[in-house]
């Protein structure tokens, strides 16, 4: 099997980590498989590059930023190879340019464009591990690029599918994705398999096991990978393409996200492109507008309605500026921003073909005495916002109800028999 | 004016001596002059990163170990970059492969083979001070090396002359070569010129201003430079060829080498081949072995006689079992060590064309009561072994006979007119 696992920031953080690493990718590879491994920057060197920046220019150059950050990840694979030496495993490194990763002209935030891997192949062939720099790569210019956040999570998945790989892990401090965080809910269970619409559904929610590109780009590939741990040699969980069975699962998981604040604009006055108005600025001002609701019209010689909407509590400050300075062109009577609530989802492809989630939800939490403020529905999701107080009390209702009572989802050693 | 300078580790050791270099590099370039800048890694960096790597593996593979070193002189262009552009002045990093340095595959100590400054000509031509990572390069076959000691003087040098520089300018923490260390001289005077061979003499003598195998890099393709401080506008002392005018002067200046030791091997049958077996053993224990002084046999029936050398005193533990282990071969009657050695050398072009420069450094000796253990002479060179603990003093007599008195030497203002 050719296997590519990527290792992040915290699981190559010491040299004492990288050393824990090597003997796992020596465990793999006893095993008669070829593998590439791509790794992150340890943890903290980026941020000390980054400081290290700003002492002398408050907005570095983006080019010069990347060359500055590539070096991370480029220590961290000098590292990892000579570990893998001292344990007489053949292995040699690649930063992203020797990889053959060809990105577009964007600094900070390159996309890959073309995966050219006959470095790779060559250093495989000769028996060689390869271990191949994250986050990086290189225009058809030969400058140094990076790929922005969870730039190494889409390294190796684009790699996996550029190599034809058996397997793509992408290892983590979590052994793989959970029906709910298990800090709040302890009956939280390991998830098989998962589909991709349904990760990235959940990392949109603010279950942050990997950042939606990567899984988007898993998505258009048909890269199946698995998320699982470091630590421990366990499968963890397969993302994968939707398939039949997973229809049988209404929800695969329950999320709270508690970084978001609510905004509402009270009495708007119900005009042709007053919503497309704020939300431009918005966009302008770069805050991440994610629920949105407004109801219909009340009053009958100027209709007005209230529009609500969340945003990341952090660009609350930034999103009443923005409003204050529309005051006078939108004539809104209040603004009434709330950054005490919580928003809650649940994700699974199997609510298209099961009829009364949302219904079932609202009862959960009514039952409960939760109050619902807003609710979103997409597809395979239902979110409400919920006052932050009860979001962890109605994360462990909505669990028991979706995942716990009546197996609504298999349970795990039933999905892995039946993969 | 193409001005190549090159910045060692603690010129740039810190993001705030990394700004006063960029401000030092915006002055000449204001004055209309197209700057290439080479620059080492921040001082600390590398033994940062080599304290990591042998945690990892007791001998670290030499190629990952180019890789890893190679991040710091990376950092370092980047940050200096950033520096500029918040002064307002364009500039663009290159590492050693972007700049187009091809060297030979020895990791850890590659050999530069060819230059190919295309990139570096575009950035120059588009108006950026062009950074460019000293110390190393890349194979043919895209894999990153590093130059070894001294590196980072040799890519400058080279570059100069491949881009056909103006001027070269090798910034230190000093202003210039000196007629001998001013810690030890008071009255020791910064040199305006001095030939290529006079500097590696020096270098070899023990004054460690530069590496001997940049010098002897423009010595060969003829480079000019200057050696001069990061520190202030000083014009440095000026490293070129040799001119009729350079031999009025006899002796360029005075080095005291206090960190080697003497061995002596007493009554060592005089065979044939037994000094080449001696030092083949030294050399293959990696030794360097510097002065040699044989003296002519005695005794009639089996002549023998005391040979005896000088190594680096850290060396001398290493020596002390080669020739443990030679005993037997050898024959010799004991050894005898002796690390309290200083050796003190005069060199200078001047004296090829002006005898007696030898009996007058024996007089001074003689005259202050210090006592020669042995001697070695070049063509353009004259070092004495003496007792340790008189280095000092016979180093300010001999400055005194040859640089001070009756002005043997142009004095400096002197020697700046004639250029």
């Amino acid at each position: 099997m050719l296997i590519v696992q990527k290792y992040g920031g915290s699981s190559v953080g010491t040299p004492e980590r990288i050393k824990k690493v090597a003997e796992r990718i020596a465990r793999y590879r006893s095993e008669g498989h070829q593998i590439v491994v791509v790794v992150s920057a340890m943890r903290g060197v980026t941020d000390n590059l980054l400081d290290m920046a700003k002492t002398l220019a408050p907005l570095p150059n983006e080019r010069e930023m990347d060359v500055l950050l590539a070096t991370g990840e480029q220590t961290t694979i000098a590292l990892t190879a000579m570990a893998l030496h001292s344990l007489q495993v053949p292995a040699v490194s690649l930063t992203g340019a020797q990889a053959g990763i060809i990105t577009d002209e964007v600094h900070t935030k390159a996309r890959i464009q073309d995966i050219t891997p006959q470095q790779i192949h060559a250093h495989l062939d000769q028996g060689n591990v390869v271990i191949v720099a994250g986050f990086q790569g290189q225009t058809l210019h030969g400058h140094i690029t990076t790929l922005g956040r969870g730039g190494s999570d889409l390294t190796a998945i684009a790699l996996a599918s550029a190599l034809g790989a058996d397997l793509c892990q992408i290892n983590t401090d979590v052994d793989g994705v959970y029906t709910a965080d298990p800090r709040i809910v302890p009956n939280a269970r390991k998830l098989g398999e998962i589909a991709y619409d349904e990760m990235l559904e959940l990392a949109g929610a603010g279950a942050k096991v990997m950042q939606s590109r990567s899984v988007e780009f898993a998505k258009n590939y048909g890269v199946v990978f698995a998320v699982c741990s470091s630590l421990n040699d366990k499968p963890g969980t397969i993302v994968k393409g939707e398939t039949k069975s997973m229809e049988d699962v209404v929800i695969r998981g329950v999320t709270l996200d508690k970084n978001q604040a609510k905004v509402t604009l009270v009495a708007v006055p119900d005009r042709p492109g007053v919503a497309g108005r704020i939300f431009k600025a918005m966009e302008q001002a770069a805050i991440n507008v994610d629920m949105i609701v407004q109801n219909i019209s009340h009053g009958a010689d100027t209709p007005a309605t209230d529009l609500s909407f969340t945003i990341d509590k952090a660009d609350l400050p930034k999103a009443n500026e923005v409003i204050g300075r529309l005051r006078d062109e939108m004539q809104y009577q209040e603004v009434i921003a709330d950054e005490n609530i919580g928003k809650l989802s649940i994700v699974g492809v199997g609510m298209r073909s099961h009829s009364g989630v949302a219904a079932k939800l609202f009862e959960t939490l009514s039952s409960e005495g939760i109050n619902i403020m807003m609710i979103s529905t997409s597809e395979i999701k239902i979110s409400v916002v919920i006052d932050l107080e009860k979001g962890e009390k109605a994360t462990q209702a909505v669990h028991r109800t979706f995942l716990e009572e009546g197996r609504t989802l298999l349970s795990e050693p039933e999905i892995a028999e039946t993969r």
